[in-house]
């Protein structure tokens, strides 16, 4: 794989940075993930526009534009990703400098960025998943897409040592969402999902399923969950970039509805896979 | 400066990490920094017992305890730093593996080590600094010493915008701990500061300092602060590795005390200073 660093392609296993790095020493970095669907970044803007809220977040001056969007082109046309689904991972992190909390000056960003080819769960995506609940221990601003990802990653071991898909963490009673995908759930005909704020990630895919839903005509309720709504939901599924639209059938050892992906869960994966213009990975008139 | 990174010994500057390695990525990953006189690490054995707690915490296998030992020994030798203080800062990631948040499996950790030239800041410790109050936005693993310190570090950011020398998190009303400090104050004859649990770091100079006053028989209070009963401390001070015993004379915009570093503070820097068997900073008998 063909990765990208500093000015420079090479392969991704010559590529190297200092230990001296902020994003080793101190997470002080955010990323992006873009999903392509023929080698075109599905919502591409979207994704510039949280990078930008994300670096002011952390009060990193975004670097240049133009410049970034040739990188993740080039990317891709060199890695041959043209056809079929891939991601691209983008970190810019404060740069190389004496190991000092405070912000260095004259500190160049380091950005580093690769593609790579992502074969979307066609089981899981048809049959749905399980997920495991955890309390929330992240900080407060969930909002921001740093790197600080420890928390994340111990939730999703422990989702992972349970057998489930995904964590999902509760936060003063409500389910919030998951280490890399938002929730959502339709309880008595509505659609219900976290509002954005500080305790989650502004996702890409959930502001671009709540259009969809809006736009059939689907009462949306952008409204938190306890843990006893999530159990007696009648769908719940997660979103996320590479996620896309996943049925979740189990949360713990408590099935959702009859055990199955309900039939909204189903209408908005079919809008969805209709809207990146791409073939989507299921046959929905196959499906039970 | 001479670095150590997985088995090799090089000028800081050439030595390289993969930006795959989880410390970069998800700062999946502890450090420990030590203060050395003359090249002695003082409390050397507490440092070990808390990094081996920190692993324990992310679930990431102790290494070889003899071996880490003797890479800080060659560190100290190599780079001359025998004589006056110096300090060791030692990292362990989970390694390099390709991005997914889960552990991954059969990976080596990432070991990173460099000692550094310290000079303790004379001028501060004998007439103090000042603190800014900053609402706690961290996670709820603080005991664990991650490379997550994103938080930590735009707290400090922002301190530094006020002219503090440190932040303060206040959680829920109560002044838990700085940003690479743990907090004391003085209180109608008694000393407070915040009691061990998920929400500080269990500093080592934190313990040394309490059990120095227990010593000298003072009256001890392992008890969470109020901002307000900070405001009326008699006095302030912070402790850690490398800032040592430091005295605080204000709070944001307020005094405290008569706003000079007060005599339980004095006797207290007297008292660590003697226990690191070292020339202290400062000359007590020409101080105000």
């Amino acid at each position: 794989l063909i990765g990208y660093l500093n000015g420079k392609f090479d392969d991704l296993e010559r590529l190297h940075i200092s230990p001296l790095d902020r994003g080793f020493l101190f997470a002080d970095g955010v990323y992006e993930v873009w999903m392509c669907y023929d080698g075109r970044r599905f919502a591409d803007e979207q994704h510039w526009q949280r990078l930008k809220a994300s670096l002011a977040g952390i009060s990193l001056p975004f670097p240049n534009l133009q410049g970034c969007r040739s990188i993740l082109d080039q990317l891709v046309e060199r890695n041959a990703q043209q056809k079929g689904t891939a991601g691209i991972y983008l970190q810019i992190t404060r740069g190389v400098a004496p190991r000092k909390h405070a912000f260095p000056e004259a500190t160049s960003p380091t950005l580093f960025a690769y593609s790579f080819p992502f074969q979307r769960p066609r089981e899981a995506l048809a049959s749905g998943v399980s997920v495991h609940l955890i309390a929330e221990m992240r900080w407060t601003r969930c909002d921001i897409k740093s790197i600080a990802l420890l928390g994340n990653v111990l939730a999703k071991e422990q989702a992972k040592g349970h057998g489930a898909f995904e964590a999902l963490f509760v936060r003063e009673g409500h389910v919030v969402e998951g280490t890399h995908s938002n929730l959502f759930a339709v309880r008595r005909g509505a659609l219900w999902t976290h509002p954005l704020g500080p305790f989650i990630l502004g996702g890409i895919t959930r502001a671009h399923v709540l259009q969809l839903a809006r736009s059939a005509g689907m009462d949306v309720r952008e409204q938190a969950l306890t843990v006893e709504e999530l159990f007696q939901a009648d769908e719940v599924f997660l979103t996320g970039t590479t996620t896309e639209l996943m049925p979740v059938i189990q949360v713990e050892d408590r099935s959702i509805g009859d055990g199955r992906p309900g039939a909204i869960t189903r209408e908005l994966q079919r809008l969805f896979w209709k809207s990146t213009a791409f073939p989507p990975p299921l046959e929905f008139n196959e499906l039970p």
